[in-house]
């Protein structure tokens, strides 16, 4: 029988400075150096969670707003919403800090799936999550919904079998 | 009135190879390194097509399916199938391919959304796709669904409002 | 007059994944890895404390104890301990962790110091730290002898006007 | 019973130049990246004298004092100074030198000590150094002074113990 | 009795984004990354006509005409041209492009040389080459004189018996 | 009229450690990296002899005759053997070094050339180089015979006009 455990021990912070090489000619942060520090930050907190080697398996839809600046300290908050079996999927918010004028904005959020692997890289099942706080059930209750949408769109379910998904558009 | 360029124009092939430096502790590419190179091949097709500066609206869902192990080589082959305005979705399909072996494998596709701007950071009108082949077609048609997928999951639309969509659920 | 300004609030966790150019031939991170990092992070809490770009003045003393082995979870924590005009100095706490094993290792900790300077690279008055926590207030106390002593070992103080560091030799 | 070996032999010489991803806001070398090249020059030192793996063990006291611009070039030398058994001291020099106006200053100097191991990570002795110049000379007598300071800073030395040291401080 | 396999099969395009880091004081391009980049399309084009690891063996000179600037997308093609036993030389095309302008400029050919070898590092015969285009046709034709330069230049060749070589200066 | 310099004040020692990232599957430094390291610190010599900037012109051909393994100590000399104008060749020496076995092997030479240039990218002439020791004067008395070799695979010089070329075949 699977443990349980809660959410709250897989938070993970992670900090980083935007450099030079991070930037594009507008001297932003590139979007594809942003979803790289989500993946290892996700990834942190899917293996605190499981005390397992994970691969990432998916990311959701994930929209960039607003600009962020050279020099700007991007901070990533990672911790897990819910297992199904050794998948583990995990919520990430991004906010972006100017320094010198102490401003901080929401930059933005995202989920990314971990399926946890033994040595010989094969699937293994991992503790189940204890959601407590508000924010933390309802992600909890969330992810059968995400888990559809994900499931229909890699083709891998058929979209009249998405029984949670189709709430979405409020259609039964 | 905006010009239209054929979507063959924008066509990008990216080969990297995978390093030490990529993988992770199972020696496979970690998916956060794959999505980096993903946005810079998907923002060289846009600026291909609108000879502007782009920045990374959003990514799709993606999947990650077949480990890819260290020294393979990844090809990366990145075109635009439609935009709407000042944003740009770009296509892209990503291989692997194990060397010594010959052995190729299709990894992933992925869309990437990008909006055009000016020197001053504006959105800016760009270029309408045409599209040539049948596979070029079939994703300019399908073009608009998910970009009310991408509209609905950001809660800027309405579910109800995302006529294209809903035959995804084959609900109309 | 300066302004005043908890201690807390610089507060910077940093997470770092132990990726093989980190690594020396023994597969464990290499010193110079780990000060690179302390540096940032530590630079990190100092700005958000004086809202002011900064320098790196001087580190103190660093011994490293125990190897920290590729894969590895490693955690910076900054904090300001107290500022002198425009010299701030900062405290980093490393933690180590083996994620498969759950493990996490205390690694070391290590004092920078920093100044502020305004655009034209001059040295420009902080705000002052308000210790709340006791070890923020021991690290408070500790912080004019640390300052004694990176005066005698730069040669910019005489040994014996070093009236704090004398205490640490029970002299006087 | 160990061989001796001049200190001449174990002379690196590293050059390096400061890049975009280096500096910070103001474009001027970070003292992160410094110490990270100190740590790799002085451990090729380190590698010399011992013709073994070592481990950095710590770092003394280093102070920065000038900004070193974008585009400098950064020459570091290296050469121990002593050994204790299986630690061995080295001394680092650092010039930066503008190379249009072809003006070299010198930016800092360092103490780095290491730990020679063998393969299965055993600390295991050196050679011993033979210091040959004047300079040589006074850097082999001051390492005891260093190693205590370092001991106590450590707390693995009681002050009152630290012979040596205490000259430092004018109190015997 | 070697394998032949056409040319056209080796065929590998990388795009590059030139960077800050890959950039001189003036924000060109520097040569030296140029040329890191030549090695590893030219080195994945030998790997894909021999399914054999290859090292590098030479490259031959190399001239760099125009300057690249910061934020160019650089294209290059490889291909091999010609197999000797081991041995097998590619020829790679460069393609700079400044995208809002729409430019493309041609930057310079190159011609490396590589050796294929087994698990121990021991030279394998590979696959010969069937030339198929003019151009490929015309580079496999000069193959033999390139190799000649080659070996004269390594000093493993006396230039009297260069006879290949020696048509270049129209002398015999 | 030009002044004159010394070579050997253009002398540069740049010390590198071969990483992971640095090599092949065989865990052998990459040919390309090499190249990376040799253009810039030939560029630092040219830098040096010059006082401008400098631009890569060509490289000579360089051969790569033994392996270079994962955590090797590289040591590469450069300094300028003779200018012409605007243009400065530098003569470049690499040694590789297994430090737990303390062999030293000769890696390989090479020319490079550069242009040096005012701020507005113009070439602009440079010191001339006086050769002091017999292995300088060999160097600086072959520059024109390598010189005229770029030129004429470059196609900027007629085969038959190299007179200085044609005696490395001893035609005349």
């Amino acid at each position: 029988m699977a443990k349980k455990k809660p959410a709250s021990l897989s938070c993970v912070t992670m900090t980083e400075l935007v450099l030079p090489n991070d930037t594009n000619t507008l001297s932003n942060l590139m979007g594809g150096r942003l979803l790289h520090w989500m993946d290892i930050v996700s990834a942190i907190a899917a293996q605190k969670h499981s005390n397992r080697i994970v691969v990432t398996a998916s990311v959701d839809n994930v929209s960039f707003s607003k600009p962020i600046p050279l020099g700007s300290v991007v901070t990533l908050n990672a911790r897990v919403t819910r297992s199904f079996n050794s998948s583990i999927e995990v919520y990430i918010e991004v906010w972006a800090e100017n320094i010198p004028s102490g401003e901080k904005i929401y930059s933005n959020t995202a989920f990314f799936t971990f399926v946890a692997v033994d040595q010989s890289s094969k699937p293994i099942d991992v503790n189940e999550v204890i959601p407590e706080t508000d924010k933390e059930k309802e992600l909890y209750d969330g992810a059968l919904r995400r888990r559809q949408l994900r499931l229909v769109l890699a083709k891998r379910m058929k979209p009249e079998d998405a029984n949670e998904l189709k709430s979405l558009f409020k259609l039964d």
